[in-house]
């Protein structure tokens, strides 16, 4: 067991190529992991088309892919809390462990943070080597496919439980496979109400099969007078924003009430034009950006949700394919046709 | 209409009256009230009853009752917010308006607070008084025996929400008619799991029947052990103490986990004897002293919960009965055969 | 006492005019307060050369200035908290009282506010009429000068407060009187180091006699680097931005270290491009807008403030003027000689 | 250097031994440190006299000794963040790493936490070893006498800290050592006022000198009228409990106004009676329960309140006696005379 399949960016170019690697060797504190389950993520199809974020972020090569669960295959000398055999998933962000961020609670927003499948060797692989410290051992009642997207998931409960919607009305503006995710988080979170705002209409009635009590395009003139309608005329209580788009962004915050709160999840890919003054300033708006997972106040909050059934993410793990028909899946998120693709990695390839 | 009935207590004595008394008189910013559908309250039996609370508290002649809805049926000159006709509930504690905690958000926790049906005449009537600034227009999504009971129900919305259970394990001790209410509130405001204990086997069956996820008998030497299995050997995230007895509150306090949060609703008719240092101080715990609800967010929390239909309480409202069988309204509640009593004034009484 | 002095914008064009005008008549529950001394704010300046901000929101004829003290010369037959004869400020915020900011203790972002001076009669005039509910009772411990700018200085608390200073570095981006306010408040709150930002040296000079551990001129090309390494490397964990410029948010955010805090009060003119991925979101920064002050709880916390000494404002008010100087007043702003101006109504004009 | 001095409990009986011992190897991932200066603390004293509460928890042979500083001798080949030579402090508390607490930023109540001095070898030695984590590379603007005594001055921190002061009213029942480092410290985080209570006139007056507004003997009967008078007739909006006396427990909540916040860290020998429902429950207090210092925010927030200059311990530390001294610090201790003692040991017993 010295070689292994990985899925891996090799030059600065559209594309990414099947290839035949070393098994990552581990050092004291790490936790070799046998992939079975990796989701496909929206990131991994910017690294597949090579645009301008790749570019300037990822330099080949590198093994793609940061969304898994496995089962642990060897673990380093010092390592204590995981046993070959675990069945888990893994925090994908390397924190340094040493700064401000680190040593209070907010590992997640550490500044010298790696990401694997971006700034390190990936999950589309058959093995990946992970720090103890990062491994997540999984719960039995947690099935293979949920356990393999708690990264994305773990992006939409971080979002939803920073914003708090117990209670509240709440817009989500973007509903790819993260603002989907988010309809029934935020349900099983507490929410009293959820509408939910997108360009595509497929992904509308996704979102409605999901729990939004309304959806809504985001070209449609009269939505801001039926999401008023439907909150006493106050708008709403809080955003989502998980499309990165500006004029999503403007939309969304003309929508919160005074004294709301919104969480950015959603990246843009370049500035945008805010009237803070109306937007933000006099309504006394909380703004909130969102990046990553809590080290784990996240993981055991996703952990509740998924293990207790509050939340079902069947409708929106719309493929599991095996890993060879990696092509395939990236041309099905192109398209459009999938939300969340899981890639099998336990079957076909594996020595 | 000058005339009315009132059900009072008239002597330092067990007991009710059911007398002819006039209609109240209002001032400039009063707002008169015909009540249609008032509920039977623990407290109102306290009074009934002239344990040595009601003795310290209460001085009569004083109409009892401050649980109700109705129509408003006469408004003062400087009333600009609700008009005749209007369908309206109403936040029972009167604040004086002025004080630190009036100025600041917290009018629920004034010290100068008046309570109908306990410091002034209150709402087992057929009319009643109410300052416009304690009126609450009802969402017509909201059906009479709801909108009945919103102060207790905004007790446990109160409660709920202090100690926030979004995704967390919840124990409520004491399932009352109050602490009943707290299942399907929590569950609506997205708490994980709720477990609830009480002495009372009936209750318990009640309370699963409303969403408890699992109940148990405070007595059931088990009961520990099986929370603890259920919350990964870490303990409840939130307690909710709705019993006021004092070893549920120790039996409870030691079920929370270490940095978890505990919200005292229920009052301890004796002082208690609390191991500070084990129950509180090691484990890092957050207490929290719940009184009343708070003015109005709760309100909207709770008609944002019954409204959009999250929370349903028709089997916790065991008896809605006309306002001539107050007394046997009242034996039903001695007896424990009844959770919560709903009276209907509307129908025979009224001029 | 029927007639009085205002000084008033009659005509939508630069100026103010000096006239003579009817006391004003109050409500049942209102108090007149003879107004003693009055601030000078930049919005009035902004009204006084009538430009965009001012052509769009002020419709004359209209009493100017929203900054006042004084003592109540008579109240309405409903007020029961004041007497003629006290002492007073006000929050010159209007607030409906019925929706649910008002509802729930969030009365400074309602949406149908008023302000004095602005979209109604303010306090540069012998006489205010004020609504009960807005009046503020002075303490004895609190100096004329400094009750006269309890309004402006509330905004400096309110924006301190919100952000939560203590024991941390802060960065305050423009020091016009506010920001200057900011400084010893900051400093009286806890913060651990104050550095201020501004382009105007004798402002910058004023930041230091108040109480920043270090000024900056906005165009020091080193700044950002000492900032970092007064902060560890990690920058400032708050940001107080006070001056509206498009370019200075993006200064002060990009200050600010991954998990800290913005307050925004200063108030753009145009719309403002920002990076929010790297300013905002991958930060994980926590954005406030913030609006007015809050009833009453900023008023509280300004009065302890103030009464404990532990703010200072005499190097702030730098003049304090005839009310008939009023041009003056005015001269002296334009110039960036004066930071804040009061003026003293009492002496000369009065009946 | 293989044997050093360390002071030592070492039979189930009163006082220690000095003794000499192997010098500790250590791990991997840990770090020896040549301690230069050590706290001498309350704790240490219960060991000392061998009361109830040692008898149960310390297992001897056992090295004392749990507030300290110096240099690092030696670092385990794993270890990155610390060199030979650095001047170090150190957390004392030894969390696990892998509990719910552990991994959501609370290690600071870990359930599985070693306590150095207490569960295992302590400082009273001339090396200690610690695990990396727990180690605090010190700032060089930090007097090696304060860092000496970061534990208890990090639990006056974390106890204002969590209770919030900025602006507020503050009561702190008990002025023990770390009483009293809590009032110079509340000062510098914001508090507009600090009124220190205690049985011990010394105790009293070295609470004035280091900057109490005002301070009462416990018995005094007119306490509460006049801390009433002292915050408008309110009560004060925080109290500070570290004595862990039953009475001032009562007495302290009593003073805490309507929706204030008490935090607990002194540790009650016995149960405590409280009358909850006047204490808490109809007040709507909030409890904290304080424990050890927040891993490392409590650490950070020292360092920036001692760097800064803003807190000043130089009245607090009463004695600073070379090690041979330990036994008359005691008989300091015991007889009152003493705030805090830091011992000496880099004089006089190193090889």
């Amino acid at each position: 067991m010295t070689a292994m399949q990985a899925l891996r960016k090799i030059a600065p170019e559209p594309g990414f190529v099947l290839q035949e690697v070393p098994v990552p060797e581990i050092g004291a504190s790490d936790v070799l992991i046998r992939v079975e389950k990796a989701g496909v993520c929206g990131t991994d199809q910017h690294i597949y088309s090579w645009d301008r974020w790749a570019e300037h972020r990822i330099h080949p090569p590198v093994t793609i892919g940061h969304e898994f669960m496995g089962k642990v295959a060897a673990i380093g000398p010092a390592v204590r809390s995981v046993r070959v055999g675990d069945r888990v998933s893994a925090e994908g962000h390397i924190a340094c462990g040493v700064c401000l961020l680190c040593r209070t609670g907010e590992a997640h927003i550490c500044e010298h943070v790696e990401i694997i499948g971006v700034d390190r060797d990936g999950s589309f692989a058959d093995y990946i080597a992970m720090p103890e410290g990062n491994v997540w051992p999984l719960d039995p009642g947690i099935p293979d496919q949920y356990a393999a997207v708690f990264d994305p998931l773990g992006n939409a409960v971080h979002t939803v439980m920073a914003a708090g919607v117990s209670t509240k009305s709440v817009a989500i503006t973007g509903v790819g496979s993260i603002g989907l995710m988010a309809i029934p988080v935020a349900r099983a979170a507490g929410a009293a109400s959820v509408f939910a705002i997108d360009v595509n209409p497929a992904k509308l009635e996704l979102a409605a099969r999901v729990g939004a009590d309304a959806t809504f395009s985001a070209t449609d003139p009269g939505l801001v007078d039926e999401i008023l309608e439907r909150t006493n005329g106050d708008g709403v209580d809080v955003l989502l924003e998980m499309s990165g788009s500006g004029s999503a962004i403007d939309l969304g915050l003309s929508l919160v009430r005074n004294g709301g709160r919104a969480a950015l999840l959603g990246i843009p890919s370049d500035n945008v034009n805010i009237n803070l003054a109306e937007r933000i300033i006099f309504k006394g708006l909380t703004v909130l950006g969102i990046n990553g997972r809590r080290m784990f106040e996240t993981w055991y909050q996703t952990q509740a949700l998924v293990k207790t059934g509050r939340v079902d993410l069947r409708p929106i793990i719309t493929h599991i394919l095996p890993f060879r028909d990696f092509d395939r899946a990236f041309a099905l998120m192109r398209s459009g046709e999938a939300a969340k693709i899981v890639l099998d990695l336990k079957g076909d390839l594996a020595p």
